[in-house]
């Protein structure tokens, strides 16, 4: 039923091993790098059609659709995407990929390092949101587009920004929702106690822990469960669970489940570690703390001066994560560089996860600000 | 030289074996209990000048004063507690003793069970915030004081909450600072979270580990590494640290510490493990997230029309974990009961640590509260 709906229908994920070596921010020289990606709508004649988007911390390339009748859920972006949606695959050849470093498909810490034949564990090496774009880039030039629009949340809108920068002269458009151009200390802090609780994991045994029969999975829980609190808020957990009881409306008294916000989070760890990589869940923290566009370019004008597209710039007014006074930052900063800006701070209970909830009031913004641009082709 | 600005001077801490067993509010019987205490000041004739101060989360009984002439830190109200200070020592009788379930001299899970002649462990009974206040009353019973004042910031404004509803019939005015009567729903995933990392932790060993080699040091770690977190606000994490870089000035490129607000949170975590035992911090959170007056009493206004003091309710603009709203919930409730209740919201960057940090307003505004009740002896 819900295929049926699915306006992509189904999809499958292809692969991309990239011939050349990428010089990473670090000075590391790394190949090979195999980047996993979708596609959904077609590329027009001109190649100038595409808009990539770029997912957030434990996103994958399966942006839309389903791989397969019996999936449960659609991709991360399923209700901005497809025929009439917000990234309209009628008129946009929209393209998806998972994240260099990630544990869906593109080379990662759990893929197999060639000169040992094991997994490369921490002997992978660390990565930035620019090295992570570059690999997107090989992706969009193999794919032989021409002109881009970039769009992504969280994570996501911390690449486009990079893509603005690193690839101005073909990126037409640029959409950041509920991002940052770099983490407040208060974000670095919950994602440094995340990483702590996956180092201190007794499974981890320094990361090579593929072959072992327990995996570092309580570090890797407790992680995510930091990660949840930052993504609801306290209004938004307070309507979904307030003080409840989770089973006889009254306490324990002892060291079990006691209140349905406990049951929630214990799931949300539980469920997270079938699905994502302890490894990757550092590497992909480092580099969103390392990301800081003011301190790269000297300042944030001088970041966006280096610039060439359009820019929408959106933020949700409970997400305490990435703040709208962040997102006011890039949008204040874009305007002394002389770009065309566009600004919106939505009215949202959800907090961080309003940009994967708020699928309405973002698909209307969203539409109006790509028409503008295919308004002047 | 620190010692002799102390006004307090010397301290020492005193204990009393509580000689009747203790009704918990899980309907457990509890014995043998002993109290650690320290007092400052004279208890006069009418024994009615009498303060107790209630401590928070990892407090103990040693609130002001050196034990030692070698001691680095004095005790951790110093700030308010001494000869013309907030608690006026010239005036005052003032008490403070370690909470039931806590591990510096008060009977808690690392105490002794009688019975085993092995430390409590999980043994040791869930207990309460009331069930605190009611091991307090033995105490202040046994000091012979007759009526009294209860002040005290985040979990000790809930035990003189709870004070001032139990105990009605004694206590003349109550000192609420950055409180609540009750936790929210983020504030218990919080906690929830922390408690996790301890349960995980492979030393935990089910809660006997005090005869092992190692002690389940890195849950505790990561427990109090998210609790600081929370007592500090983007704001001041800001300023203390920014997205400044711990040494080179540059990344590291591993996974070692990189920014500052990272070594902090390193160091608070392993300075904390020194000084607090791991069951206690599941033990007296589990106490905080109990706690929930409206709850229990029907209504908060029914709660307080059980009480008979005066009160005092003091919040901090940036403390998000006990935020101003959830005081003006109380004080709200105190004037539908017919409450005498002043309140006020202190201008602070410090977030919740502002109560143990901004003692200069603190103790104006303390001093004119208690002034009120000293015009009427």
């Amino acid at each position: 039923m819900a295929k049926e709906n699915s306006s992509v229908g189904l999809t499958s994920t292809k692969y991309f091993n990239i011939p050349d070596k990428i010089i990473l921010e670090s000075g590391v020289e790394f190949s090979p790098v195999c980047v996993a990606y979708e596609t959904y709508g077609t590329l027009n004649e001109n190649k100038d059609n595409a808009i990539l988007l770029l997912h957030a911390l434990t996103g994958d390339a399966h942006a839309a659709g389903y791989h397969d009748e019996n999936d449960k859920k659609p991709g991360w972006w399923e209700d901005m995407v497809g025929p009439g949606k917000a990234f309209d695959t009628d008129k946009y050849f929209v393209i998806s990929s998972n994240m260099l470093g990630g544990c869906t498909g593109t080379t990662g810490p759990c893929s197999i390092n060639p000169e040992s034949g094991q997994p490369y564990g921490l002997n992978f090496p660390v990565i930035t949101i620019e090295d992570a774009v570059k690999v997107q880039k090989k992706l969009i030039d193999f794919l032989g587009v021409k002109r881009l629009i970039v769009a992504g949340g969280s994570m996501g809108g911390m690449q486009a920004l990079e893509w603005s920068i690193s690839n101005a002269d073909m990126v037409d458009a640029v959409i950041i929702i509920a991002s940052t151009s770099r983490l407040s200390a208060q974000g670095i802090a919950f994602n440094a106690v995340g990483r702590n609780a996956i180092l201190s994991d007794p499974y981890f045994n320094n990361g090579n822990y593929y072959n072992q029969e327990k995996q570092p999975e309580k570090g890797l829980a407790i992680a995510r469960m930091i990660g949840h609190i930052t993504y609801l808020c306290e209004e938004s957990m307070h309507k979904k669970f307030g003080r409840r009881f989770q089973h006889s409306g009254r306490p324990n008294f002892d060291f079990n489940i006691d209140f349905q916000v406990e049951s929630y989070l214990e799931h949300q760890g539980r469920s997270f570690v079938d699905r994502f990589d302890a490894n990757s869940y550092l590497y992909i923290t480092k580099a969103v703390d390392y990301f800081d566009l003011a301190q790269k370019h000297g300042s944030l004008k001088s970041a966006f001066e280096k610039t060439k597209a359009r820019f929408l710039v959106m933020s949700f007014t409970s997400d305490w994560l990435f703040p709208t006074s962040q997102s006011k930052e890039i949008v204040q900063a874009l305007i002394q560089a002389g770009r065309d800006v566009s600004f919106c701070e939505i009215e949202s209970p959800c907090g961080h996860d309003a940009f994967l909830l708020e699928f309405e009031t973002q698909t209307k913004i969203v539409k109006s600000f790509l028409a503008k641009g295919e308004e002047n082709v």
